[in-house]
């Protein structure tokens, strides 16, 4: 048909076959991490062949004894790539014909590696979730068994990074297990998306011999079946979501390292990372740097890398399966491993930090109560916009008398208003002051109870 | 405190107030989008108050009213800015209190602008995405009701743009649709977690005057309060999560554009857009084209570049809230509107499309039958390898003659197998061809009624 | 052509126009920014048109003076746009008729909206570019000034955010000015490219009229002319690099700006921002909050989100011109835009802030020298890794006893090397330690010198 | 220092190491690549003490022989890697002690991986853009190549993937190749400030030894040193650039390899891909896929992912050097890999394409030269404006009756406008069409012919 010989327009050589490209082309130096799944989909596959009478009961069991020689094969470290196994489904199917013989070819009858490739993944990615998902409730876990534990640590809050409010030490460890919970809700549904059937799409139009895809559904233990053959082999939401599900839960990670690294700093004092989570330097003997965090804090990059990475290859594709999706198994490894190893370090550091509970003290100073001197003009009745005046005022007069807030005479406040009177000396102990904020979510310690109480809730709902 | 005075060190000259800061620092400018959801806000917000007793019943009344009328003033376009209302929130607490005096100071009582605001946030948001789940309730409609009235229409299905197997034309519409249905339930997931009231976190340590929660959250009907105050006030999950909704949307749609775009072609000539959504040349006279769908495609860019912009804002930043989350409006405000813009100009199109029918049916041949031919011989008992291999052997017969696949005499097939006998002619009809695609999810016409049925049953169930 | 009538499949209803892809398809509302380089671009076509005949002089005059009308029309605020104005070329046009009569018809001869868009985004940028390499300019000038002028102040150097060594301040603002002089190096190769004419063009094949593009480019004073006209209309690199440009050069800023924002803590306590860069609290009357600094750094995800989206636009798109790319003036605008709020505030910043010469001073302590007592053995013969084992060995011993480094005697040096002589005293002095670091790029005052020097130079370079 | 005991917090066992962490901190499975220029960086520096006084000449040359073997045995697989070595320069000093006993220890003297490591990588990234440009150059000298040799070859020019103009085939090439020749300038332009020289910075505060850095860049062949310790140390500008380089160089080469997948489908047939370059399916046997046009669209997702990825890592850091910098070389040796793969595969396939001469003259119909009538009346007299819409109003005749816009008659015609007459039938000459285009730029063929002299001489400029 063509118009032309194979000339060379300049250029590198080019046989009939490219070396470059072939490599180019070829998956199988990472999608033989699905060696498993793939042999596992091949093998409900064919129990859905011999229902449908395209395999007789023998040859599905030659099958798949055949199969689980193969996977032997795999756990053994046995199995031989070929140099032409360009990926796992190949190679998994030409070792299952050197066992068994023709009956091997078969098994791919209706089956198209369209369908193929995307339940191996989505089978992939649901033992790999799950094992996330452990990992997140087991950092969730420890980061409310500290909470419990130090809930008597007060420290000061910050906004702006600028002290505002004293609030527990507790608190702020709630505030990220709680960031987490909506990872692993989330998480929950990218699961459920996950878990959905393709198999039996073929290549696009469909199964053509009648294989029952419910009963496949039932062999695979899938949630549901997809809905549309050409959507099922070419949508990649479901990889989509949990790349951004794991960008999102970076950045929590990323944000509460930034904490971390921040109250371990010789100005800040408030933490001190176990040794097992920090490192030397190579020049300068004093140091010790939180490179654990650090690294956390860097992988939100990465990963959010990749997500965006896949967006773009998806983006103005045309419909169906296209190469282009081949993208999409490399980005899911990295990002899982990276998510485990992320998951399980941070675990780690929450667990074997170190708290400097004088530092944390210290760093208190009544100035961090203007804000409660404020409610108390409230509570005698000023109008709360009046009361931050006023109470800036006395921040004012302090500063102006270079004295700290709490050593205002009363008679000195009472020139600001008259509302003032003896019982403002309350107001100056840090204790009384958290024990204010006793609206749900605040940060007393009926509050921090409650929180605790409902994370712990959700824990267990995950589990059951 | 400072150890300098003011001096400059070369630079613009600063006096107080650098105007560029006043107005890099303003957010009036986009957040006036927020005054009802302020104004609902705060009504709510004083009814907590009152209960309180923070705020006679006369006082709560007299603020209610108040913002009633500062309510009614942007409504009827008269609200006047100052050039001191740097944000939506100083705006109606300025007015209100040359509305109703002094008691309007009453109102910010115990509250933030940091839990304010994201509390605004939610509520304008939870409006919006209402909006967009009917307006992609009433795109995924639309497609299916095409589906249902075409179902007779048959044309080629490709995969890497190749021509692949016979397809309905309603089988193409409903991957899209299929597609958009995860679209829905993802929405609807991001929805509940906007719905989730962080009123009553005040800036970090959460609300100190008894104010209920619970009764605010009842007040403006939300699904659930925030757990954590400092988390309340600074997590934006619910932000990125909408923005990656709408990514992950856009991608879906950009790539039915892209199949739209190739099939409107001089060379495909299957659809052809209405002129309502078509545009001419400047120069070329004859040219008519497919700017809608050009522009629909581009969105995913744009949309996808403000979640990227918000992760990078969101990574690595201290806890609670930084100014740095002023980031999220703006990126709200015209992620929603490019979505409002683009479900409905879709549903347009698609609405509007025409289809050439002769078209589609000349741009089957009987290679795309290939498939096919091989499973007639799976069909004899041959296994589908073999009969993979036989079928290439008659495809490449059939080009090496000259003639379709489908005019290779019946001797001549043979030659490639004695299985092949006179039923082979049934092979050639395409409309046989797409019958026997009867899996669920495939091709053949009850396969798609049933996948008709699927979406209808998640329309009327999003609808109740 | 069309085998179907208009007949709509559910969906809204569309007319001959739809009001909303009205709106979706005009640009008017943002490339009217463009007005004046539109102006600028058509007389210098008119030019061109007569120096090819088509044009009589007394035409080209017309329309020469048609547009000056329409230009001051513009820059006083009395231009009508007319609701067909979909873009900026049309509404000059248009009115260009309204003023000089049917004359106004030939200036689009041989033009395309194609070419036209392309070169006045590329005047308009060209324009932009120089103004915001001026404010780069005046940023590192002023950071030049300051570290000058404070090259005698001390202070902790930090990696992984732990005290390093003694550094001069000067040094820490050096090192933020050198990576700003990088973006001005890459700004001047950004501009280089925008500097290509792309007039003559056409739509796609170039221009048949024997228009002579060199004289539009002397017209138009572009550096030099594009190769090609179908690359030439759709094209966009240089939007890209611009983009990009801005990305890195707000990471800096980014980096910069969080470096501020921690010193300006209460824990690091050595800067103060000038109260025009700071904002007050709505809820705590003490707090002073660095708001100019957050929004600088929350600006890199803004500007970067347009740099993924554009490149998200771009990927895959089909050579030539697409209606995506329309895309590309937003991003273009507001990311000027935000550059210049920046670069502006940050030079404000700079030259306002406050240092705390004392609290940096006492912030330097003894264990910040341990790599100097290091290399005093290393200068007393000793291998580097035995003297950093050493040094390390006398921080250890120092913690041990609970003392400072400088307070472990001579006699217990000694117990670690008895190359621990009385000159060691002379380790102690910060002064004498920064002092030794006087290779180029260190932070001994010859070396800061040289840095302010090299800085000095390649400003007065980009003056040139 | 610390308040409290190593207690767990629930949470994983964690004793005095974490062998997670240990691998999460370890860079030496990717960093490895750099043995040979970690060498060549050691090599220099050690000259450089020698010269300093630091090391004596006999010490000098026993650390460049024991250097030099530590490369023969990365050169030859027999280097062993310990448990312990965490990075390349830590398993290349630890390798040297052990061939050369304790002066090994004197090598790492006032040098800190922070500036070690950036010079490795710099070094690395220097050789590696040398060959990308090569790759580059050989696939436009390719390019071009074929544009000269095939201008006569005419088909449609595109715009919004509808025909507009008939051009020369080699006007397409050469638009792509155009296109790349930015590429190849900004390289140039990554690759001199990749050039730069940061060994001697030390940790953060420089050279404390007298080392001569210009004496280590004469050695090292750098164009310049950088010029402040500071930066140098922390600063990734040179990574991100070379990312972004390759993230546009990807957006160009998937645009073609869209072109391209759109030419060689059945509805175009313009070209077809060489066997070598394309694959079969595993399901339908008349399927040739382009693969490697599909996988070269792909690969701008994933390119662009690292670019993003490395942005959101360096947003917000604060300066100097942070374990997040880690982050840098997967991502370069991941896109280098990728770039020389994508490269020299673009190359394979353009060097090999067959173009179907005969097809792409079919595709060329007389609507496309509407607007070469609208010119025909244009040099007639009339005002284009009013020349376009007679032009339309042939269109919309010819449309009318069913005819080929060439096939009007000359009488219909004038009842258009008076101005046709006979010569009118030259317009309706494809070649005559092209040949108007003659402006610089055009599809002409001595427009044609100077771009090609133009990118031949930017070929010949970047090779000398």
């Amino acid at each position: 048909m063509a118009s032309e010989s194979g000339k060379l327009w300049g250029g590198r050589f080019v046989g009939a076959v490219d070396p470059i490209m072939e490599k180019f082309n070829s998956s199988i130096a990472y999608d033989r991490h699905l060696w498993e799944v793939d042999v596992q989909g091949s093998k409900a596959y064919s129990r859905g062949l011999e229902k449908a009478g395209l395999l007789t009961k023998a040859e599905m069991d030659q099958i798949l004894h055949g199969l689980d020689k193969v996977a032997e094969e795999w756990a053994q470290g046995t199995f031989k790539l070929n140099p032409n196994d360009e990926d796992i489904h190949t190679a998994n199917e030409r070792r299952l014909k050197e066992l068994i013989g023709e009956t091997a070819g078969k098994l791919h009858t209706g089956r198209s590696r369209n369908d193929q490739v995307v339940t191996d993944l989505r089978l992939w990615m649901r033992q790999n979730c799950s094992k996330l998902s452990a990992l997140l409730q087991e950092l969730i876990r420890t980061m409310v068994d500290r909470a419990e534990a130090e809930r008597d640590v007060l420290f000061p809050g910050y906004t702006h990074l600028q002290r505002a409010q004293p609030i527990r030490w507790s608190h702020w460890i709630l505030s990220h297990a709680v960031a987490l919970t909506r990872d692993s809700e989330r998480l929950l549904e990218v699961q459920k998306r996950v878990n959905v059937l393709p198999l039996g799409s073929g290549a696009i139009a469909g199964n053509p011999l009648g294989v029952d895809r419910e009963l496949l559904r039932a062999e695979l233990n899938f949630g549901a079946i997809t809905l549309n053959s050409m959507d099922a082999t070419s949508e990649r939401d479901f990889v989509a979501e949990f790349l951004f599900w794991a960008s999102l839960c970076m950045t929590h990670l990323s944000r509460m390292a930034e904490d971390l690294i921040l109250y371990g700093t010789k100005e800040f004092s408030f933490v001190q990372l176990s040794d097992a989570y920090s490192t030397g330097s190579s020049l300068m003997p004093q140091k010790k740097n939180p490179d654990s965090l650090e690294l956390i804090r860097s992988k939100a990059g990465r990963v959010f890398g990749r997500c965006a990475g896949l967006l773009m290859t998806l983006k103005g594709l045309p419909s169906t399966y296209n190469k282009d999706l081949q993208e999409d198994k490399e980005a899911v490894f990295e990002v899982s491993d990276t998510m485990s190893a992320v998951l399980q370090v941070a675990t780690g550091v929450i667990s074997t930090l170190q708290i400097h509970r004088d530092n944390m003290a210290r760093a208190l100073s009544p100035d961090m109560l203007a804000t409660d001197l404020a409610y108390y003009l409230v509570r005698k009745g000023m109008p709360f916009r009046q009361a931050h005046e006023a109470s800036g005022k006395a921040v004012f007069m302090a500063e102006t008398k270079g004295v700290p807030l709490n050593q205002l005479s009363l008679r000195e406040l009472q020139t600001i208003s008259p509302l003032f009177s003896g019982d403002v000396s309350r107001v100056w102990d840090y204790g009384h002051s958290v024990e204010q904020y006793a609206a749900l979510g605040g940060t007393a310690s009926s509050s921090v109870d409650w929180q605790i109480g409902q994370v712990r809730a959700l824990l267990r709902a995950r589990q059951a």
